[in-house]
């Protein structure tokens, strides 16, 4: 015996979601079907939505369904300093752990050569293009201190330096092989504070 | 600083899926829009069908798009005896356990007076017009051994003698207090086929 059609095929689906096997992918159905199943239309039109027109900041990469993102669009922000990300969360960790006024960019990933991941599909084409622009005079570098992190750490150390852009570092305080987001506050804003140049 | 609107709107919406706070939510919705857009657009076609066409099988009360579950279609099943569950996973759950080849009956919940559950919210009153209607001989219960469960019990066991339909329970085996799906195969099988006489 099997689940009807569409049962099944929402059951699959289910299994994009991270963290979800057969099991919680059957709970999470019933549990909609039984008993909310206004919200999971809402869901419904909520991911198609966000699917089909969420792209990302043609300045900073953040996702967003916008040209130019809320942030980068806040001229009240310090445009000559530019803190470099490795995840839009990171950014909001960020946000929320201290008094940071300037503008981001965001890798979505971190180079790996081995990996076949270059400069180009982290954005650090873009992101020389904008130190090379001139406006920019300070790059604050908060990526995660692993392997690939410090590769990526490296590279934009050198292109600032290249452009005559200071470049600092956010301080250790992060545990070193932890991830940017799973930090919290407190060791997050000591650490921001307590960055220092790097070249 | 916040989410754009889109994105806002589907970590919100995500809050409906049973288990996931706003981390996961972040973390979801970050990981659909960056690796798996694919993914996310099959989910929510899955959802919006599943939620507007998914209803009732009028017999046995699975969830289902049919008018007829397969399994109450499959004339090839014992139709004289009825197995009395909870919740849909049960039916999964028994399946896979056991060689039960009778009839189900779903009742989606637990009789609970003091909450207000009375007889026909789980079905109870269309179980008593099947067991009237004079096809089936046997009626198996396999609901939890919970207070809610035993008063569900009592209650099947009472409009079954009602209507001279011999009644049985599955063996304890199943921990008291636990949940039937949560049971582990062997036990289960175990306790189906231990079942003995109930009124
Ligand atoms: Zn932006
Ligand atoms: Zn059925």
């Amino acid at each position: 015996m099997a689940y009807s059609p569409l049962i099944q095929e929402l059951l699959d689906a289910l299994r994009c979601l991270p963290g979800v096997g057969p099991r919680s992918a059957q709970r999470i159905a019933l549990h909609l079907l039984q008993r909310d199943r206004g919200g999971g239309e809402r869901l419904a039109r909520a991911l198609e939505a966000a699917m089909k027109r969420v792209g990302r900041c043609t300045q900073c990469r953040l996702p967003t369904e916008e040209t130019v993102c809320e942030l980068c669009r806040n001229d009240k922000r310090e445009q000559s300093v530019l803190c470099v990300v490795e995840s839009p969360s990171d950014v909001f960790a960020l946000e929320q752990a201290t008094d940071y006024g300037g503008r981001y960019f965001v890798l979505l990933g971190r180079l790996s050569p081995l990996d076949g991941i270059g400069p180009a599909d982290v954005g650090l084409d873009e992101l020389e293009r904008q130190l090379a622009g001139g406006e920019i005079r300070e790059v604050i570098l908060a990526v995660s201190p692993t392997v690939e992190g410090e590769a990526t750490a490296r590279y934009v150390a050198d292109i600032a330096a290249e452009q005559g852009v200071s470049c600092s570092r956010i301080a250790h305080g992060v545990p070193v092989g932890g991830e940017l987001e799973f930090v919290d506050s407190g060791t997050l804003s000591h650490a921001f504070a307590g960055r220092r140049s790097f070249r």
